[in-house]
């Protein structure tokens, strides 16, 4: 049964209990203006800290694989190969992507949370996410600093998840118990969501005790099947961020058992970003199976669920079958790993009902209305455009988690994927063509 | 200097221009009646026919690569091996795409227009586009054929090129004049469109004697710089059908010149496909140039033009060159062929203005402006929801042919590829939301 939200506050209530942190962190936002060199516009940017009370070498990272990586990007990746991880900082607003003073921005602000700390600045990861194009404020950013370390306290991740938001509707933390210690985690992201061998920003603390090799080999894993199985809007950001810490606090009772934890907290978190990508109205799990390789059930699960005309399919709650099978043979028609197989093979199947076996449409107006109902009872909301034409989302929690469930049997090997996408709506277009949301 | 059209009346005059039929074809169309027996829907279809006076050994013919092809796709392979081509035959509204009984129902129409015609129905090419997963009305498409050998004529292929649209606005026919004789190439299409190796329906006819083989040479050189080179929506259709058919009654005097027309023609046509795309607004043409292959350049287009977040930009007249450069960097990140090129020598520029030099951003606000003001002049329309909330295209011709121009200079290379794509709006969403428009 997937959980059920009936209000805003109800929603609030259960992330903040998601939220208190694991033994040996603090954490603490602060925020402040600038104005854009590149736009003239005033802007509003959240500055979040997080600091180990002690710096751990127990720490692992994955980053985009976006050819124009952020500075930040490009300075986390050399930070993985540091003795010890201290803080992390992290503004909205503004990624800080391809200018040429992006390095060096990024640095300061790491040497100046260093020297409030009092650790190396090397020791301190940065992170950013917001307008790509744009210059950091680095000066103003680099004021705010202090404010960031007064605020710090070692409650609550909850407002770090709010202050690191963009696009976002609501805030997303999840968290699991192991022996005595948590794992809490949470996600910023809404669009520009296709990971591609990490994802978003993605903040995962522990105290549990994991060696810096061991959690660098289970992360990846976590991460290949959460975070690297779910598409908003097949675009792949150039700030996508992965970073798991441990403060060692407390001795891992089993490392399976923590694996299987974090591998949880992923999944879960995943499907918030997916359920609150830019104006989705319906979360789409398709599984491929019987594949011949996993790789291939991804690349298949992706096709569907970034085909355009499925997208607005399920938005219109329209069992459109024939696109899917259109947007699924589009792929199995390009990939050179589907070529042994034969479309004679394939059944689909919505929310339980066959739509096609065999290769063959199984379709008449029973099965149409049964599954255009499905559709409806999977929808977080439905819309209208305000006064001013534009559409705005009516909601700001997440009433449910229902998901419009797509099975494509390949009928042709063993391997299985299943991918989250989301459907496309006027409120995704008005979001994305406003002028610098 | 791109044409321009003053009203939807400028508009059929320019294409009743191009339309008249070469020598030894007839053309002409009719349309039924019928109701779906999967959706119980009562439906109008339309049937075309073109009809050579000689069955002709001189015909090509080009197809989707969607792993799901419609019956008349299949048929229309086997087709390619007949000695000769006598008619063809279009129906829209029902793609017939994966039902069991497909392929009977193409032959059995085939044999139909053959009797009708007095010719073999295997030398009838059949090809059919609308929703897929329905069966084809067969029985009524059959007692339709003498209507629609009674509507033939020698004057025009204007009939044909309305009849077999579907969510098409306006008609699309392309000509060119080689010697004595002539190319008149007529398409439909404006969802479901990425070509893959073929496109969506296009008909090529010409007098000019070409023989079969060197047709079958030509046809797909240009189809590659043309209609590969384009993407509505990314969605690759199960029908995608290029034919090309020579009646043989002129002598060509160039082969070379008749190649350079084909070509001409089939980009012609490649433009009015995108610009009468579903809910387009904007058409988008980027040069990928100095790249180390062509395909290469070719995926990295339609990367960018593909991109959500880069279509509702230019939707909203918002030069956000930052999602320009992700979408690049996403397919330079994943893409094997893409190793090589460092990321320092790529130059952006969009309506001739630097936006990227050596991998850095170039921006200010003076900039911005300029570049909003020239997206805005590119702007077929711009719109508003009717009273229901629905967005419907305030036009239906093309007011001119103006593009937003975005060159991607790798500067690793010497292969270049220009890919046509469109924005993504509201009208598109409404239109393919609705329940099987």
């Amino acid at each position: 049964m997937s959980l059920r939200f009936s209000s805003r506050q109800a929603h609030r209530e259960f992330v903040a209990a998601q939220a208190p942190l694991p033994r040996g962190f603090r954490a603490g936002a602060t925020s402040l203006s600038f104005t854009s060199a590149e736009s003239g516009k005033i802007a509003k940017m959240n500055i979040s800290l997080i600091a180990l009370d002690k710096p751990s070498p127990d720490f692992a990272g994955m980053f985009t694989r976006n050819a124009f990586p952020g500075a930040p990007v490009k300075v986390g990746r050399k930070r993985l190969a540091e003795s010890v991880l201290s803080a992390i900082v992290v503004n909205n607003k503004v990624s800080n992507v391809a200018t040429p003073t992006g390095i060096a921005d990024a640095q300061a602000i790491c040497d100046a949370v260093g020297k409030a700390l009092g650790v190396d600045g090397n020791t301190v990861m940065p992170s950013s996410t917001g307008v790509i194009g744009w210059r950091l404020p680095t000066d103003q950013i680099i004021a705010g600093i202090p404010g960031a370390v007064a605020s710090l306290q070692r409650d609550t991740i909850f407002p770090i998840a709010e202050a690191i938001m963009t696009t976002d509707l609501y805030p997303k933390v999840r968290s699991a118990q192991v022996g005595d210690g948590r794992i809490v985690a949470i996600a910023k992201g809404a669009g520009m969501i296709e990971p591609h061998l990490a994802t978003m920003l993605v903040f995962i603390l522990t105290d549990l005790q994991i060696p810096r090799d061991t959690l660098r080999a289970i992360l990846p894993q976590a991460v290949d099947g959460s975070f690297n199985c779910l598409s908003v809007d097949s675009d792949t950001s150039t700030s996508d961020t992965v970073l798991a810490v441990s403060s060692g606090l407390v001795p891992c009772p089993d490392v399976a058992a923590f694996e299987s934890a974090l591998t949880a907290v992923c999944s879960a978190l995943a499907g918030d970003v997916v359920r609150n990508g830019e104006g989705v109205h319906h979360v789409i799990r398709i599984t491929v199976s019987n594949a011949p390789d996993r790789e291939l059930a991804r690349r298949l699960g992706r096709a569907v669920v970034n085909s355009p005309l499925v997208k607005t399919a399920v938005l219109g709650n329209d069992p459109n079958v024939g696109r899917i099978a259109a947007a699924l043979g589009k792929q199995l028609g390009l990939d050179e790993a589907a070529r042994s197989i034969s479309t004679d093979r394939v059944r689909i199947a919505i929310g339980g009902q066959d739509v096609m076996v065999g290769g063959q449409f199984h379709l008449n107006g029973a099965i149409e209305k049964r599954l255009s109902a499905l559709f409806k009872s999977a929808e977080l909301y439905s819309s209208a455009p305000n006064a001013e034409g534009n559409f705005v989302p009516p909601i700001d929690y997440p009433p449910h988690e229902d998901t419009v469930d797509i099975l494509v049997d390949l009928g042709s090997g063993t391997a299985e994927c299943t991918v989250l996408g989301a459907d496309l709506s006027h409120e995704y277009v008005t979001e994305n063509a406003d002028y610098r949301s």
